[in-house]
């Protein structure tokens, strides 16, 4: 058995580009609980108001299956007491079981960088860990910079791991936090470690920068360690963390290691792409395990052996991550999903109906759609299939437009001309920009026939350009998310304009709110 | 001493949305000779009438320094007689010293794949390389399936590499094809192998389906191969081959292994650079080693510590592959990063300028602005502080929009007024969209005094909207990437209308290619 300790919402948010608010915040810690994951860091509160905001809501908000939230820190200051430290305040302030603080464990660190003695680096653990341990808390300590510590000045290193141990820290994970340790060194250190404090329980926390933080997680593993840290989809400063989609899989499918149950596992891939959406980057296609491309095959060779024997050509079976074999163009989920997905939103389809959707479904990934983030869209692509057509209003017409005045201000406005129960309708509104005119207008429009259009929110909006390398005239992607104030759907957009994208997804999302409202 | 075999030509090409021309190919294989490979595979003459044209064109073409080029192909058929084999006879054709010839070494494929007897799979591998030899070439095989073989049936897979090596092979490459290995399993396979075929010079060639190619290739060298063969940024099919960019720094600066010359290395970066421009890729900036955040510091936290005291934060020093330390700007930055990172950009400031910059930063990224992932902006924020203003356009009013006909066409339009070295000009422009539009009528006015101005590229676009709690009326967030085809740079726009944030960007994205371009 080994921990999963997930630091993306930490450690993950350290990459460049990554800036979640609360809310997504929040919205990753779900998606992470249902993964299974043992732990999720959820910040450092005190050090960044937002994250003292996140665990006062989590408090409230969030009700974890699987996870316990930990809070992050860092040991009393150098030449000062615990109990007196805002930032150890502010730490049990957020409320949480489980505090991790981070400890200097290479001497040459206590030395330059905090500047002071080696035996105040070990008191500033000891401290720490008991003023926490006597408030109660269970305490886990990251031994920061442990590798090169160990390397150069083992005797210090070891120091802090039994300095840690002894005062209560129910795990100790030993971290390589330049990222540069190779897989052979770090078997080496941990054993050693495990060795000399028997007593301690070690985790293990490594970074990239070598191209082997997956390997030095496993090889972590194999030395003994009972806690892996990571990030989901490899996040993390410079080059990332270990990417728990990899070492996940690694342990539970390859190692035989119990970490995440299997029937959890085959949520990883969708999971992997949900918490991408969040943070809004591009997922690598070539990502081992939850890439598009990472069972992907060139036809060619051997297409016809492969038909008759994947297992000669595929490492796992994609579907225990939850990913699949692509052959030529994208395929997603079987007829089985397709039912049941369609049974979750209360409609029963026949096998041909649920081919129909499934077909459609293939070509609208293919061309950009990412059915799988958009419930309203995939609940509109099933009732078309059974024939349906949504009667509340059909589109002639819109035009948008913003300006920028010679004195500066920015206005936009749309016009849109809607037929309505059989009357065309023609409304203009303006709006803080361009797609906030066109819903505007829409509603508008709409208001006389369905009142209760106006109850409808847009809660949440992302855009993204899916070919990057044709810049703007690429095709670009509008997931938004809609609520009536008491239930929220997704529904999407692809078009190469961002306007018609846009349009798209706001007309879906205003059909699924007058199916629920009405 | 261990040899660096590339594949990039070859097996790299496996990977969707790579397709080289012959000249392009040529061109590769300049960078790989300048990066000191001693073996270039350049393609399977023969099976791609591309790598027939390539190989007739090396010959006369290319003058190689370092590297010796390799011709690939396969084992005769099974049934038949090398000599008058097709593939065979187009593989001598290509003229090189040295041919790969793959070979099954997994008997479930030999029976299953071929569907011929394990006999005849041995037969076919020893007549191979016996014709070859007699035909006066050097010849490696690769072993296919070696590790799933090996795991299943060693037996036949060690009766593959004895009969390879005893008809005269130089080296038999042992292949992770499928990719799924840990660096423990291939450790004990290579060693075993080398103790049962203790005649045989052994190669490695991994895929990095479970996150570990890089460890794989290290655990072999480490258990005694003498050649490793991998891609350029890790290319290949699915999550790709073993990436040489990383193999080698770690071979060469961890391990201390004779791979590729020091000083060589050092043109690491560059060179990995320009092969993703010929293959037209993004490199991923979290790459390791060459990544342009690889060796980027976040956090305020240890800035003045990193100034200090480089190795204490890096695990290398960047110039040994050629790349450089990067500060990145954000909130949590000091004044000492924002004087680092001006002079990383050769500006030079004094203490107060510092301050005043600073303090506009945190002013932004409280309005949303995320200045560490924007150098461009960064820069001009800088240049301002000390009372530059730029010299190029100046923006009178523009107006964009957005129409979706009755017809169902949608097109988009803008109309700019600028000011141009004191001529006002009014251009318009259609786009794919009304940014697309937007930046195409910019440019239009601009061409006449900067013709310029037409090399520069918009290379990627994304929005994000801040508030998600307020839908499309919030603070929408722009980055975007230009790029004048030698170097790339980003910028911001925060704004409540997407349009205007967009102008933002797009005006500072091209400001700063004027500056660069002139």
């Amino acid at each position: 058995m080994v921990e999963i300790y997930d630091t993306t919402l930490r450690d993950g948010t350290q990459r460049e580009g990554i800036s979640l608010t609360v809310e997504e915040k929040l919205k990753v810690a779900v998606l992470l609980d249902e993964l299974g994951v043992h732990y999720i860091e959820g910040g450092w509160p005190g050090a960044l108001p937002k994250d003292t905001e996140f665990f006062a809501r989590a408090e409230k908000e969030l009700d974890l299956e699987n996870a316990t939230l930990v809070a992050f820190g860092s040991t009393r200051r150098a030449d000062t007491d615990a109990a007196s430290d805002p930032q150890l305040q502010a730490l049990l302030e957020a409320n949480t079981d489980v505090i991790c603080i981070v400890a200097k464990s290479w001497d040459y660190h206590v030395t330059e960088a905090l500047r002071t003695s080696l035996d105040e680096g070990v008191a500033m653990v000891t401290d720490t860990v008991t003023f926490l341990r006597n408030e109660g808390k269970r305490v886990f300590v990251d031994a920061e910079h442990y590798f090169d510590g160990y390397k150069q000045s083992p005797e210090y290193a070891l120091r802090v791991v039994r300095a840690a141990s002894e005062a209560g820290a129910e795990r100790v994970i030993l971290c390589d936090t330049n990222g540069g340790g190779l897989p052979s060194e770090i078997s080496t250190a941990v054993a050693a470690t495990k060795a000399a404090v028997p007593n301690a329980d070690l985790g293990i926390h490594t970074h990239n920068d070598s191209g082997c933080a997956v390997a030095n997680t496993l090889a972590g593993v194999r030395a003994g360690v009972v806690q892996v840290q990571g990030c989901v989809n490899g996040y993390g400063e410079r080059t990332g963390n270990a990417d728990l989609c990899t070492v996940v899989p690694d342990l539970v499918l390859k190692l035989g290691v119990e970490a995440i149950p299997k029937e959890r596992l085959t949520r990883l891939t969708t999971i992997s792409h949900l918490i991408a959406d969040l943070v809004n980057i591009t997922i690598d296609p070539h990502h081992p395990y939850v890439g598009t491309s990472a069972f992907a095959h060139k036809a060619g060779l051997h297409t016809s052996a492969l038909a008759r024997r994947r297992d000669a050509y595929e490492h796992i079976s994609p579907a225990e991550v939850g990913n699949t074999t692509r052959m030529v163009v994208s395929e997603m989920a079987g007829r089985s999903t397709v039912l049941g997905k369609a049974r979750e939103q209360g409609l029963d389809l026949d096998d041909e109906t649920a081919a129909a959707i499934l077909a459609t479904v293939k070509d609208l990934e293919a061309r950009g759609y990412q059915i799988e983030a958009a419930d309203g869209t995939f609940e509109l692509i099933v009732r078309r299939a059974t024939g349906w057509e949504q009667p509340f209003f059909e589109l002639e017409s819109y035009r948008v437009f913003t300006e920028r005045r010679a004195d500066g201000q920015v206005v936009a406005e749309a016009t849109i001309k809607v037929h309505v129960k059989g009357e065309r309708v023609v409304a203009t509104a303006e709006g803080d920009g361009p797609v906030n005119a066109l819903d505007r207008a829409l509603r508008q429009a709409l208001a006389s026939t369905f009142p209760d259009v106006e109850l409808l929110r847009l809660t949440d909006y992302r855009v993204r350009v899916l070919d990057p390398a044709a810049g703007t005239a690429a095709v670009t992607r509008v997931l938004l998310e809609m609520s009536d104030g008491k239930q929220a759907w997704g529904t999407i957009g692809v078009h190469e304009n961002i306007i018609e994208a846009s349009w798209e997804a706001v007309a879906d999302g205003v059909v699924i709110g007058l199916l629920r409202l009405i």
